[in-house]
């Protein structure tokens, strides 16, 4: 594998679609080969599977079948899109990756963030990001914004206490990871925010 | 979690479907209650991520892919179907659990035995059969049996390499958990198979 893996996370409402767009913009002017993607990030199987996760349900899924089901979408997102792309040289900038279901399902959902994190590493067969840009908002703040952007679905209905356990989860990661796992202070302006995650990025690509 | 809870595994053509039929009816008929189950257990996601797992598809499922899609399916079906029972006291017989995804990922597929048990083991939320009954056939028989009696499928279809992996698969859980994981031979009458299979059950239930 010879090219970058760059995942951006955040909660609801951080400008993660803002900053990648930046980023993008940034490294395709610098003459960079560069793969802007997301979960389920085009796969057939893993549109079928981001349909099943987002629709209202009579029977709430069991946290373990969200947790594996994004997984799933992730492995073939995985083989089909991010390994041929690095293997290639490019930059990949995918938009959430293993964090998010350490922080949702791990923490915010109560399944266990070392579990969830062992099970990540397994079904994503090891791929690591090179770096990760987690943008940091209080959730009050962030839920605003998405508001505010589109309508919500499944997950942005939930209440402001899971959204701050999926924070807790973020921070956590920070702590246990804090070499790959930088946080960014998505309260800021979108141009600051731009230029601290480029100061970061520089090491990298 | 007051019931029994009874798994069947086999290769294909081994004839899990005619010992459950029969032990279905022999418990029944000493009035005991029993839920007879198979994954996806008629949950409504299971359904589709049924259709997802068996169709054709132009490219390969990962079987990262393939493992998660079975487990998010198990997930739900324990929830909403299997536990449910078991604290109504039922008895409840299911046609294949974790050790299919043992054997069929994690050993013929490669993903390792030990790691997939783990992430099973994670995702049923630690759920373990109080027996299992394997039924043991040669490869080649049973392939000649299952081609007999249905229309083939995507799995069905792979090579008897694969199906001899699977068979090793299962071979490798006997030895590792003799106690839980009981082993009938499936090329002896099926009249024969159910008895011993009773011999085995009357412990449990």
């Amino acid at each position: 594998m010879s090219g970058v893996f760059i995942t951006f996370e955040g909660g609801e409402g951080a400008g993660k679609t803002t900053l990648i767009e930046k980023v993008m913009r940034w490294l395709v002017g610098e003459g960079r080969e560069v793969l802007r993607t997301r979960e389920p990030g085009g796969t057939p199987l893993g549109e079928e599977i981001r349909t099943l996760l987002l629709q209202p349900r009579e029977t709430e899924l069991s946290p373990y079948t969200e947790l594996c089901l994004f997984l799933a979408s992730r492995a073939q997102h995985i083989r089909e899109i991010i390994l041929p792309a690095l293997k290639l040289g490019k930059i990949v900038l995918c938009d959430r990756f293993n964090d998010s279901s350490i922080a949702y399902q791990g923490v915010a959902r109560g399944l266990g963030r070392e579990k969830v994190q062992a099970v990540c590493a397994f079904a994503s067969e090891g791929l690591t990001p090179h770096l990760t840009l987690y943008l940091d908002i209080d959730p009050e703040t962030g839920l605003r914004r998405a508001k505010n952007s589109r309508a919500q679905d499944r997950i942005e209905s939930e209440d402001i206490a899971f959204h701050t356990r999926i924070r807790d989860g973020y921070l956590a990661i920070a702590k246990a990871d804090p070499k790959r796992f930088c946080l960014l202070d998505a309260s800021q302006p979108p141009e600051t925010v731009f230029h601290q995650a480029m100061h970061l990025l520089r090491r990298h690509v």
